[in-house]
């Protein structure tokens, strides 16, 4: 069933991903009920990259990248290259030509379940992927995958045009249709949380803010 | 047997806790006997943060950071927050917030064998951890667990009031009737590897300075 | 079969050595055939160093460093260091007080498939380590191992001798007696890869620049 | 989002699953493309089980056993329970009570991407799992999670009446639409591979049943 | 630190330590509030033993067996080893002729969080085993350990003369001084447990044995 | 390099071989000092197996099995497969028809470090394996390897023709050239530990047998 490549994929509103970009990963997956963390091996190259973008998704066989080169011509700017080999696998798909190739049609990062090298070039280009690997072992291009179908990344189910946001608490997906509704939940938090920390900050106790004590002491908390 | 909060522990002496900041893990590790490392798997979400601080132990039920709340109230300047989850868990049980209101307790930072989460916010806060996972996988607030009993973290028992000693190493544990005495003992060390350093910066063989090369052919190394 | 040291190896040339550094791991990986990586899971202590240099290989008992004594010994200007312990291990064999002895006779860094400490001190000194573990937990010095004999470390066999390189992306080796024509292979694959850069870089597609798209129609590949 | 239980599901015939659990999983898994195996860390508590069934999912929170409750009330006979934990958890879910009842309802079995207990018990009723972990660890009911609903469970996605095979081989997911036809798929498989077994083992080798030669020698395949 | 042998030990009473033998491991843990399981990783050599014993401690150094000569001395008959290496390995410590000597001074098993060997031999002797892995790789005897001090084994802390519980689903350890209050409440949960099994096993649903539809729904459970 | 057959190994002798088997893994891996161990990892699919025999090595793509049919006609009767992937992989590069084919050319078992499936019906053949993993993952038919080089395989070196020695506690090479003294050593080993077995199973502690309690009082250990 692989070898398939779909070219016209939605996507959702600019704002709406940039707005999701700036809240972050922690509070977008809050925001939408405690879903969509892809697997927490997922950690990026270099610290303090954070960015949100559609996902373009790549099914690759196990070492071998071919199926890259085909879904960089499907990229537009502002989107991410999702890529899950079929079975488990750390090889480095992706390096700096890729890099290059993806920043000249506007990508945005990676998010590979799998590996990547030359990251010190890509860390140079400020281009940020988030990897299982990073391994110099490299890849061949002899087995077709299949581009914009729906995958499944690092435990996470990822459909093509899902918005991608990753920082360096990792990488979170937010389906396309919900994406609005989240960025206005998450954007909410965020005004909320703000007071909060203002509280906190002053010395006052999550245990009197949330009104705690109560429902801790009805549970049979104790204190000797 | 959750749902225990002892509220009054005993701490070592503030100068023999500093002191043992100053000579890091590694040190205080050999000093007390090669004994009380926590697992490798136990890393600073930044470099560079090298602290000593009293725990105040949290056992944590998987994925339920409320205790840490409870756990906040409990803290002194000085005071170094270590949660264990009572099974494997890589939750992202801490963020911003709550290192928010440690901080306005005195706090001076977090051993936690779980995830942990708003790891950018916590770097520019300046707040060090030192954790299993970074996750932004998030944590309900529905179970009791309790906090200043004895906890396994990381593969090392630990008591509240021990001192945790954490670099760029590791995490180190010593117990609080002990501190005074491995902090003599850490001191000699480094005092002694002081005037070794230079010898070895100079040129001289490891092999000479400690005497090596009888006891090694007496055991039978030959060279060819 | 363990305490044996060899005293002399051979060594490729210093030049060689230099331009295998200056192309990279994953060059080097690529231009010997996709070969000679080790394990993913041995990472640099710090970003940035690229390194090349002659394998002076240590086999070391579980948990015990003793043989790193007799290996510095052995040790030229332009050498790394080279360690694999018996069974797999994680203890911290290699800490400030061995580098400075290594730095003394010239070593140039550790691949090491177990664990290393102090790496905040080693990192100020900027003595590059490549390792499975950051460990506090020290080792013994009781049971012989032996020095420059071929190893396996992280799943790669390597001779006293062998070419290693080692930057961001992690380890190779490289055959000595291999080492110019694989630099001259790597060499030769950077020319190329230049032009290529470009292309890329100003739009230009891989499949068009490789000429893939025959291929990949010729397997089946449809596009929808 | 959690806190759904969806009543009806569609299920494939009966036929078609018990066809699909006569192949086994590696001959599913080939006849779809190569797609649907759950990852490999998901092993049977004892050897020789081989089922196929419809799946009931179940979403459930870290160290929480409630849910399974719930969708054993949605069991019909030839279903499996399928639950995925929201973040990774080892904790034993289910133990002989549940089992108990979920073969009072006709369950055949039971896929965790968590841990299991009471395996000499489950082994006694005959009644097969297939799990990540067996750990005594047990679980609360305090939070709420959601079955029936689409999940992903060790890396696959899986909707509520996809058809489940499981064996020694590990757990393959089929999409129910596609059951009668990955099923003949597979027969006509099976048919195949017989002829070819009895060649094979009267000596006739893959080289030339395959026809294999040609195409090695064209590629470069060499021997010496 | 290492070099400490402690003779003498309490112990709890035998009735107790066999009846917690039989209640087995999950109800044990369960019975004293869910804690003191040992990591997952704790797997048998063989199914179908269950077994109870007190613990006589052993704390190893990495790859040196030499403590467990020692420890068997310290073995009375019931007893079980224990086995922590101060930092993880998992060498084969243990084999067919140390078993053998166990056997003779009563020994009913081993629990040893690093790796045994000589399988086939300890299945045939009907000795077993729980550890983290089985390794061919031997050990060396050159290094001091201790006997019958505390230890953490993994991840649980254990004291000589606690109780070990140890069966297909993992181990448990008892404090000593809880051991009779456990046995009792593990007894009654077992009585518990058997009414509960027959109601299942007639079709009956937890949801209404345990009464749990109105919390559910309080809690928000929906039904579509 | 890859694409390359050897089509002619030396092997050891049948008799050596045979001998080698008759003593297992850990008395061989003992009988050479302690080296030749394959990874922990290694498990073989059913318990009960103990084979040695001459290896046939193969150089593995990831998820490309296509070498395993070149390989089979380069087997002699009694000679072992063993496999390495280049990266590391998990699928499932080796069933029953394959197995087939290789026990009509009088093939002993597979070593692989990666997957294997049909675990089932291999187990009903009595054919034996050792591997990293099961799973039903499929490989495909497109890229070259190698047969009858040097690989290193689950971290130990092993070249056409040593003898690999295979039994419940893992995977053992000994080296062609040294397999009859190894063998020697072996027999001597085993007549030697008969005698010791009898003193241990009459109750005399190994502290007298080995005359242990001299040394250990030298360097310390203390009974309290």
């Amino acid at each position: 069933m692989a070898g398939r490549v779909v070219r016209k994929i939605e996507r959702a509103k600019a704002s709406v991903i940039d707005g999701l970009a700036a809240c972050g990963v922690a509070t977008v997956h809050e925001a939408q009920g405690r879903i969509g963390s892809l697997a927490s091996h997922m950690r990026p190259i270099y610290p303090g990259a954070r960015i949100a973008g559609s996902a373009v998704t790549i099914s690759a066989p196990p070492g071998d990248n071919w199926m890259i080169h085909v879904a960089i011509e499907q990229l537009q700017a502002g989107d991410i290259l999702v890529l899950a080999p079929t079975p488990p696998c750390e090889d480095g798909y992706f390096g700096d030509l890729l890099a290059t190739s993806a920043i000249a049609r506007g990508c945005r990062g990676l998010v590979i379940d799998a590996g990547v090298r030359d990251v010190r070039d890509l860390t140079q280009m400020g281009f940020p992927v988030w990897s299982k690997a990073v391994f110099a072992q490299g890849t061949v291009k002899a087995t077709l995958g299949s581009v914009n179908v729906p995958i499944v990344c690092a435990n996470a189910a990822i459909e093509p045009g899902d918005v991608i946001v990753a920082d360096d608490d990792g990488v979170c997906v937010v389906k396309r249709a919900d994406a609005a509704d989240v960025l206005a939940k998450a954007q909410a938090r965020e005004a909320n949380e703000e007071s909060k920390r203002q509280r906190l900050a002053a010395g006052e106790l999550g245990l009197d803010i949330y009104d705690m004590r109560g429902k801790l002491a009805e549970l049979g908390l104790t204190y000797e």
